[in-house]
């Protein structure tokens, strides 16, 4: 019986992967993810197999991975940021559980640096109060219920924190959102995207709700959105934790 | 002029810190944290000076060390974490606005693995779908707010994480808390509770909403609750993404 390791890689850059993620990819008999997070990895891997595979091609390639775990060889399956946060992690179990108690393979995950936190890090603070995270892709989710999400959130003032705000096949969600918070929100309440944090080609705005969604957004841009308290100086986005200075 | 770094040291073993992190505690000169924390790092620090308080002298201590990096000094800020969630991320930034731009030291942030990844990744796959994170620390919000948003998470059906659940001094909160989400979710929604994840103290707890605040928890603690898709099997808990099997 052998394991599988769903590893969360971080934003990127090998700096910023946990030496517990490292190590566990090198002693890593096969490799798998979604190619362009492999690539992030590259020099770790040299000689292994991988099992890469596009976008879309998800439960193909986590149940090649947890195959060749439950043949007896150490397999890992990467996601980039964190596993457990629209990652691999859920869906490796379940298909894991699909394997009778006596073949299938032990699974253990390891956490990484998530896209939120490292967006967050590229603004200054701007999640240092209750926050929630809603990913605007409809592929597995009903629209109506993200929708209903979003209202319920900016009616908490909570920061907001969106994941796949949009991609080339998916560019109206975003605008849907952006009227929905601003039945509840400021239109001057700041707002952060980061595409590629920590990446060499990391880029960050900051603008506000009124306006956010007129700059370019895609599937690897984070967009954070304050609360009522947040408030930008000198380029940086912070919502204060509510300390007496 | 000098810099301070706010670090986010994970959960609390070298092996979950990552190396940009590491490398700015070791080229630091001042390092300054809360004394629990400082510990966890202790191998690291051999030397140099430190500015270690207690609990709810956040104030003081971020003072003090953003004095030091104006003065000159490379200072480093550390929380347990993600410096960006909960932790000193935006009190440093705050204080060092006090400054005027000629003697205001440099801030920069490295992200941490924050507790909520780590106590997810003990747990199994729990924050797999749109999820909260809300502290039931009233000391610097309002418990009224604190209540309106659990009571909204629990009606967008969002995965909900709880930091601070419960200290020696905030024992009710947690009760109330429960009570409000067992008016709009099942009593039998899977909840985890995880203490000092990655630590050699860890230790998780599986059970439902119905009964979870009989367990030991404390503000060491994450206590994660599922949504309605969320289940448990052999231990683990699971938050599906959606994927057809």
């Amino acid at each position: 019986m052998g394991k599988i390791t769903v590893i969360g890689i971080g934003p990127g850059s090998l700096d910023e992967m946990t030496p517990r993620a490292r190590a566990a990819i090198e002693a890593a008999d096969v490799i798998a993810g979604f190619t362009t997070y492999i690539k992030f990895i590259d020099e770790l891997i040299k000689g292994r197999e991988v099992i890469g595979t596009g976008m879309m091609q998800e439960v193909d390639r986590c149940r090649l991975a947890v195959k060749c775990a439950a043949e007896g060889k150490k397999a890992v399956m990467i996601s980039s940021g964190d596993a457990g946060i629209y990652g691999m992690a859920g869906l490796v179990y379940e298909i894991a559980f699909g394997y009778p108690q006596e073949t299938r393979p032990e699974v253990e995950i390891i956490a990484g640096i998530s896209a939120v936190n490292a967006a967050a890090a590229v603004l200054g603070a701007p999640l240092m109060h209750d926050f929630v995270v809603i990913s605007l892709s409809d592929r597995l989710t009903p629209w109506g219920l993200i929708k209903k999400r979003a209202a319920l959130a900016a009616q908490g003032d909570y920061v907001i924190a969106l994941y796949n705000p949009k991609s080339k096949s998916r560019v109206k969600n975003i605008d849907e959102i952006h009227d929905i918070l601003m039945q509840y929100k400021s239109p001057e309440t700041p707002v952060g995207i980061v595409r590629s944090a920590s990446r060499s080609d990391e880029r960050k705005i900051i603008t506000n709700l009124r306006d956010f969604t007129n700059e370019e957004i895609d599937m690897f841009s984070i967009v954070i959105i304050g609360n009522s308290k947040t408030f930008v100086r000198d380029g940086v986005m912070v919502t204060p934790r509510g300390y007496k200075l």
